[in-house]
């Protein structure tokens, strides 16, 4: 299955696939993305094609792992980690590893092969966002998962392998190093000021919106005053809310769905039905012991980090951690915002 | 010029195109990456097409910014940073800023076109180093000047626009995030352990040699215990050595050249002339006043980091900090070791 290591210096951790390792001669063939709808495993009839199903949507008398579903969850076929693997840890000299454990599931959006959120009603996006919370709530009901990351990555471009449309989540036994950061930074903030400084970006963004894109009445959407990447946008709720499976949360799904929507569709008008990524940032799992550290109710503030995916990273980004980005995020919102090619 | 922006968060930071921001349409089109020898603006004789030299290592009485080099250092013509801007800092609300003060260098090296360093003599890539340890040195005689990164991109898959041989580097007016963890994390094992990690790390990976690639007197290659990237590979010098273009790093350019020019041979041969980055790992400016704000001459180790470009970065690896490695390093460096494809 792997292995879970960690880098001594930066404290990063690294899955690696130890036993089925990949040979140098299969990085030589040009990757084959072909949309081949004949022989997609996310299609309906072809359940078998994937590992037996943890959840689905389905119609009254129709029986899993067979047609006449409407949203299907899946362990991923080729796991980063796995829910069989036990949780054990081990020193080796001045390393450290641990056993693969985790989760790795494919929430399958559709059984059509190309329906994505700009072309669902308001009411299909919110029943598969209902979904992801549901898989969240669940997997933070085992101790020993401190992280669950949900994430798309849609297109070639931005890592997809797959076209018909899924989300991802891979739930972890450690809180990773980038939520780790982000938890420090609105600590930090929140002894200074003790306010949530995700509320106070959302003041200042409404305050002087040549950022904003789109807002409703439960989500703000705008380009971050230092967006690393072209057209990054982030999608956050307007009221102070922690986890995006919370009862917050919940109350606002259509809001997000429409968000979805016309965020998703600005995209495709804009920049010509790019690839994208977007990252669902919630809290860690938090447990009288063991989970995360301390309470974070009121500094944290969920929210979605979205970026079509148009530049490379290269040297200076990787040595640096600092991004260069060609378009400001105030033309990029202007263009969002007017539909402006 | 454009403008550095920081993250409030992550305390990231950006840098901003801000006037010459590119338009969405930009991005629509495939950017085209010919390997276009008729219109290089390196080779020699379009000496014209880039900005004027900073330096050159040229024969006697040709003069500069005309044919007759060897080798050629020029400001990048679309650069991130540039010397002549004021470095001026403010804040924006919640935002900070500051002007884009820095440098952005192109090492040009060689007049021609298509030699790599695994095409060139242990002399003539000895120079190159050179060139770079004197452009780090000249750069760090300005005090506002706080970190030098030096990196090179090889090949389209790896960010680079040009495929003429050169290396790039970028002079910032704060020591990089990416750095800064860099020097926290040697400084928490130095106050545990008072060695050096890399020292340590040196130390382990000789004693069960799995990992290593390559060594010579002055330098061991090998691929690191939690590698990111499939076939990444540290180069390290085995003396404890912090600055890249101090007097030990100086004693060793014969040693560094070779090692690049078997190691760059071994990516080519396994893995068929794959676009890679590196980037070398230096200690940042250091300062009676200003600079880096402790004394690291014991803790740090410069070293470089290479990695073939031959998987994709995606939505899990960003939301996370996690990387997943499709193969064991191993194995990488077996295959590397004994150039099995």
């Amino acid at each position: 299955m792997g292995e879970l290591r960690k880098d001594p210096i930066l404290g990063r951790w690294v899955i690696i696939a130890t036993e089925r390792s990949r040979r140098p001669s299969s990085f030589n063939k040009e990757e084959v993305f072909e949309d081949d709808i004949q022989n997609c495993p996310f299609c309906e009839g072809r359940e078998k094609m994937t590992p037996p199903e943890i959840y689905s949507l389905r119609d009254p008398n129709t029986s899993p792992n067979n047609p006449g579903w409407r949203i299907r969850v899946v362990p991923n076929k080729f796991p980063a980690c796995s829910i069989d693997d036990d949780l054990k840890k081990r020193g080796l000299g001045i390393y450290d590893m641990m056993t693969n454990f985790g989760a790795h599931e494919v929430i399958i959006e559709t059984p059509q092969h190309d329906k994505e959120f700009k072309d669902r009603t308001i009411e299909d996006i919110s029943g598969i966002i209902t979904v992801l919370q549901n898989r969240v709530e669940d997997l933070h009901r085992d101790e020993r998962l401190r992280y669950v990351l949900l994430f798309k990555n849609k297109g070639k471009g931005a890592g997809a392998s797959l076209m018909h449309p899924h989300h991802q989540l891979i739930a972890l036994p450690i809180t990773p190093k980038r939520v780790r950061e982000e938890l420090k930074g609105v600590e930090s903030y929140f002894k200074l000021k003790e306010r949530c400084i995700f509320c106070d970006l959302i003041e200042q963004e409404n305050s002087s919106p040549e950022r904003v894109v789109y807002e409703n009445d439960g989500f703000l959407s705008f380009c971050p005053y230092a967006s690393r990447f072209p057209f990054e946008l982030w999608i956050i709720p307007k009221e102070h809310s922690i986890d995006f499976h919370g009862q917050k949360a919940r109350e606002k799904v259509g809001f997000l769905a429409e968000m979805f929507k016309i965020i998703l569709s600005k995209y495709d008008k804009v920049l010509k039905n790019p690839s994208y990524n977007y990252i669902i940032h919630t809290a860690p799992n938090r447990f009288p012991r063991g989970g995360y550290w301390r309470t974070i109710e009121q500094d944290f503030h969920w929210h979605i980090e979205l970026w079509p995916k148009l530049t490379q990273v290269a040297g200076f980004e990787w040595g640096s951690g600092f991004y260069i980005n060609p378009v400001s995020p105030e033309i990029a919102a202007e263009c969002l915002r007017e539909e402006k090619q």
